[in-house]
């Protein structure tokens, strides 16, 4: 295909206007940025197109990439500078862009195997805790993402960057907490809110084999109709003079705390003898 | 006093300067920004002074920590808006800026009670992570944190702001690594590398009563001579497709997980029911 020069064509009007919710919605595109997400995005089968830019790129750290896309059949365009600075408001430093589509599932067609955890986004505004809780929901295994309230949305560019490309192979979805708090009594989800003012001591917390993990937006927490109906308030312990964590990192905690029962009963079931096998990974 | 015009007066040339490190380190003070932080380097004792402008800010929510400023004597300057505008290059949206002062301590002078944690960042480089890591530690009641390496200067604006304050709570300092694994090797405190390809999977990990946890660099984790040297080489375990934590998140599980074996101390010298009593709180 012949480099696109013109910032009026196409391909390049159509990444710029994937920086907007507006954009997004009416494409049913994410905007991917760098090699390592956009490597994601076509290994979870998402990656729509991709456009390069040679005098912005250090060209063979995107040949393998470029040459993937291109086997998997992904149009691969060269964008000119001129056609490529058009394509965001601040220049893209590795010279690499796709579109990637957006998926939303509905809570009815989530899976739900017997021991499974979902993590539950309610109100979190900062583009890059929603992408960072994303990458950890991954890395613990998490069966899906549920974005509750008025989340930032979960495709927008800070945050899929944040995710690290892990925003492509989660399942998503999203609501509002009474249809959600519907399914999870039907599914036998125990709905557990972090929290603050929470009752229970997190190392003190008898996980359900279905648990679903709520966390709430930064400065507020959790709204109040939630905290009450949920199953359970925990709280993590906090030994030190400040009671308070980034919001990421409370996640990520509660997805480390919650993965630990299905490793002690992953233990009991299969590997009954973990400490010697963990020593020689 | 009277409120100051002109952007060459010495108050937002000076605030201006503490954007660089140059700056910093000839002043000796850190750029503070927006109430919550200007309020905890004030409870701090580190306030040098504050500066604020009425047409920038929602005057009735600084009144009490304007108050506070001057019942501690702190100078409080009030800035017009073409001298608020010269403090930085982007506006700050509380319209309330301060500086404290830094503090930076040697190995030696560090506190080393019998049962604590120190927590070690080495080439971190994202101002945002390095912050929440601070911010983190004093959560979890660490006893100081050490800079190691090429990492960011931990008094930068963007990280003070991601410490929500928490930078002028806990005892900093900055050293190498020989300096450190010496000091670690005199005090009898255990060196605990956060790596990847740990062999020790952070559950099975049996805690030292001194221990420092070393996080490295976010692309390319703790450098070689660190992992060979250091006392035992932590994994924490992940059971999803990405192997892969932010590591401002992976610092959180470290202190959460070193914080369990500190409770269950506590619990049994001092507090044999501790169940109900958490269940109180």
């Amino acid at each position: 295909m012949p480099v696109i020069d013109s910032p009026q064509n196409r391909v390049p009007k159509l990444l710029r206007a994937l920086h907007t919710k507006k954009g997004r919605e009416e494409s049913g595109l994410a905007l991917v940025e760098g090699p390592k997400v956009v490597e994601e995005a076509l290994a979870a089968g998402r990656l729509a197109f991709v456009a390069w830019c040679r005098e912005a790129s250090d060209e063979a750290g995107l040949r393998s990439i470029l040459r993937a896309a291109e086997a998997a059949k992904v149009p691969v365009h060269e964008l000119a500078p001129r056609a490529f600075a058009a394509t965001a408001d601040t220049v893209t430093p590795t010279g690499l862009l796709g579109a990637a589509g957006l998926r939303w599932l509905g809570l009815a067609e989530l899976e739900v195997p017997d021991r499974a955890k979902w993590l539950v986004l309610c109100d979190v505004r900062d583009p890059g805790n929603a992408g960072t809780m994303i990458r950890s929901a991954d890395a613990f295994g998490v069966s899906a993402v549920i974005s509750l309230g008025h989340c930032v949305d979960l495709y927008e560019p800070k945050v899929v960057r944040a995710t690290a490309g892990a925003v492509f192979h989660l399942p998503l979805a999203r609501c509002e907490w009474p249809e959600l708090r519907a399914w999870a009594a039907d599914k036998g989800i125990a709905t557990v809110a972090t929290d603050l003012g929470g009752k229970v001591s997190l190392p003190g917390l008898t996980w359900a084999a279905r648990t679903a993990i709520l966390i709430g937006n930064e400065a507020h927490g959790l709204p109040e109709d939630v905290l009450t109906q949920a199953d359970v308030r925990v709280k993590i312990p906090m030994s030190g003079r400040a009671e308070s964590l980034n919001a990421a990192v409370a996640a990520g905690v509660m997805l480390y705390a919650a993965s630990a029962p299905l490793r002690d009963t992953h233990k009991k079931d299969k590997q009954p003898n973990t400490e010697g096998l963990d020593g020689e990974k």
